[in-house]
């Protein structure tokens, strides 16, 4: 499927005492990538489908951190979709600083309903959804 | 009126690379003093008054850094409720490094409803509200 | 003195489940900002001086929240230089939406070189630095 | 190896405007956790080895997302050892809510001393390091 690359510079609230990138905010970094990308798949990300209040929170999260990233550093985030499921979405990053791949993660997705009580409830991704996210970029 | 203490520790991801407490962190500091503040006066921070959705978002916050916090190093905020408006809530608050005063901060919040519309909409405080927020924590 | 705009969208994770940007965010972005004006005056947040670790922490911050802004927003953060003295520069933000204001804030950092033993020591601002601060963004 | 348990409250900066902890947050959990056990094993967690800064930065994290947890809601993290490897810790982590499970994680964690450089060299864990890792929590 398709390939994507959103880019994004270390602010300094993004490192730690060591120095580096925290090693929770490569998840921001994804989370960024992945709107970033349903965005230009036209879709928006917190939105309705048939009068219903969505989202996608996600049910699992990983990352393997090869090189340090450093304040000012600018990484690019490419974002692959790996598979699209009935009611789940599962996305590949790799983070590169210049040609240097520094990290790479992956976190899935699912389609949630917000019900009436404020509990989420999973759904089946409904097929013109499916087809944007699949299509990937338009622009 | 009445002072309160919340006490925490620095942790990691409240560094940033200059080795100490990130400034904005402060403010996250001071809205969970002012949260446990609020419990101790047996009020929930989120909830519902008459049947709706309340808040008290924030429309001012300061805080003067005297001397740097760093990681693993104990905090102890005390709460000072300044002023209760008609709608407004004015929090001073004390960062206490063992004896040492390292931070002063101030927030003022306001009570507001959540629409319909999801938009807020200031409102009055309430007078057994304000009556729990004026006597202060009861443990 | 100089005035410069920052752009940036408001994300997931800046938001809280009121639904609005978290107000301790609003310090990030004006510091991010901060970092992109001194960037576009030419200069390097973090480095050295005559071979001296140097930075700008700051001493004081503050924000006036006058409308909410939510996921997906943009926002400009306008920076000002409002005063250089012997070592501190005062910063002036305002944060627009479209063509409304959202919020005003203000920072204060002061220059300090990292001594030998990691603590701060506050130095006066170089000439040079000043001049370049001063004379504001050149691109 | 031993279990041991770090208690936190969800706080409202925690949380995201889909009205549950962000996915990001998990990942601070996991290292406070984390820092929790060292410190109860009697080591600190950035500190010095024969004179050299040393620091345990991650190499990887994951999570898996089972229930969400909310403003005020209190999580207990049981930390487990795993492995400990020549240079590496391998942490997993369970998060209780009351009795029921809502996320599990790991991380793997590598022992690196920081050279006059800044850069992060690995080095072999010091056997008096390990044998305290392995004991675990005397308190």
């Amino acid at each position: 499927m398709s390939a994507f690359r959103y880019s994004r510079m270390i602010e300094f609230c993004d490192t730690d005492l060591a120095g580096i990138m925290h090693f929770s905010n490569y998840f921001r970094f994804m989370e960024a990538a992945e709107h970033a990308y349903l965005r230009n798949c036209g879709l928006s990300v917190v939105g309705t489908w048939e009068g219903q209040a969505i989202g996608f929170p996600r049910v699992s999260a990983s990352c393997d951190y090869i090189r340090p990233v450093r304040f000012a550093d600018t990484v690019e985030v490419e974002v692959t979709v790996e598979k699209i499921g009935t009611s789940s979405v599962r996305y590949a990053f790799t983070f590169y600083k210049g040609p240097e791949v520094v990290a790479r993660g992956q976190t899935t997705a699912v389609l949630c309903r917000v019900r009436a009580d404020g509990e989420l409830e999973t759904m089946p991704i409904p097929e013109a959804l499916r087809e944007k996210i699949q299509r990937g970029p338009t622009e």
